[in-house]
């Protein structure tokens, strides 16, 4: 029987640490190509690159998965696998991540990691968005490593319901090990931005964003309580944003 | 009475035709400031700005309204909006577009024009994107700008669903005036890539995206539908991206 092809990509560019450890798990289940960022992509949400050329080279850093770097955006990323890399080789999984940095909650809109999940989605491909909450540079990924095998397994074995990809977060490294994983929804959280107003040599002002990440849920079936509880936890996603319950409403109140 | 405070947006650019028609009719409803990118923002999902800094300058370009033009992307420009430009003054209602060009179906998820009002309702604010499906560069918008103020004063006054916003889309100008408004679902539809291989003048390859919009929906409630029999569509959507239906399938068939 043929491995399974995995793709895997990622946010944070094809020499992090975290895209590494995931190759490093995935040869374990099938026979991986990586297509990710040339550097950074972070907050990139779901864009991708209109009006402007795309470079793809193939890397050489993977001992045991073909590698390219590629100039767009994660959701670019896994146009051009599918399209170009994997034209005739049809990946059975879509692995992103690992993500330096949490995406509970709302951070999936901002999340690059995730926008090639639900990208990989759209084409009906499994796919799922692994990170972890640790934005550390050094940061320990050896607690999830057993934990991301066997959600990708499962997801191979199982597939998932169509239109539906995981984001699955992470706990950071803790005294006791992670306590299990939680299926549960987004947290009702968002960041609360301050802008940091600074002036440039040349006199002219400049911003920083900046800001905190604000928990209103009281909740204990969402991501956020899940990782603050060290547990693992996966929300389903999906690519349809449609408001169902709000059609009725509308009709029954506007003048349309 | 205060008359209500509108904050205006877009991708395509602050010198853009379809925002000086949406600040155009924005200006009967109340008092208008426009915070909108410097330059084209199209595909740009709900990117924001991490890791660099922003830029925020006055504009004199709109008759009877403020103008801001920001560095960032269409997300940023609305954060910076409520933090910076309106700290004191928060807005009733944020308005995006006109768009140049559709944004129906999945569109949405890679939409500038619809990032900025996600971003609204992120934090509360009543929020539409609207968005003409004519990519000409000279389209005529004369026949929308009457269902632009309808749909905005409605909003003002009944304001919306906790956590939803409007993706309101409206078909190009033909023979016969829009037949009306639907209240409906995003379409099953996906855009299916080409990537058109060209070689630079130094020998090296690049890529263009291309493709064309499929659609496989054979409903008549969805807002594919609508824009193809010359109505206007306003799809509700929601930020919470999680699909609750997936959460007891998952925990009845996987081991976790």
């Amino acid at each position: 029987m043929a491995r399974p092809q995995i793709l895997v990509s990622n946010d944070d560019g094809i020499t992090a640490r975290g895209i590494r450890h995931l190759v490093e798990v995935m040869i374990n289940l099938g026979d991986v190509t990586v297509v990710a960022p040339d550097g950074p992509q972070s907050g990139m949400g779901h864009a991708i690159t209109i009006g402007n050329t795309l470079r793809l080279q193939e890397v050489d850093i993977f001992d045991q998965a073909a590698g390219y770097k590629c100039s767009g955006t994660p959701a670019d990323c896994v146009k051009m696998a599918k399209h170009v890399v994997l034209a005739d080789n049809r990946p059975d999984l879509v692995v992103s991540g690992i993500n330096h940095g949490s995406n509970t909650s709302i951070s999936v809109l901002y999340s690059g990691t995730m926008s090639a999940a639900i990208e990989a989605s759209l084409e009906s491909m499994p796919a799922i968005g692994f990170s972890l909450c640790d934005y550390d540079s050094g940061a320990d990924f050896s607690h999830v490593l057993g934990y991301v095998e066997s959600i990708a397994a499962q997801a191979l074995e199982k597939g998932l319901p169509q239109g539906v990809s995981l984001n699955v977060n992470f706990p950071p490294r803790r005294n006791e090990p992670i306590q299990g994983v939680k299926v549960c929804r987004q947290a009702n959280a968002k960041w609360q931005e301050e802008f940091d107003q600074r002036v440039d040599p040349n006199g002219r002002r400049y911003f920083w964003m900046a800001g905190n990440f604000v928990n209103f849920d009281k909740g204990e079936d969402n991501d956020e309580w899940a990782i603050a509880n060290n547990y693992a936890s996966i929300v389903p996603i999906m690519y349809d944003l449609t408001a169902h319950h709000a059609i009725p409403t509308i009709n029954e109140q506007w003048e349309l």
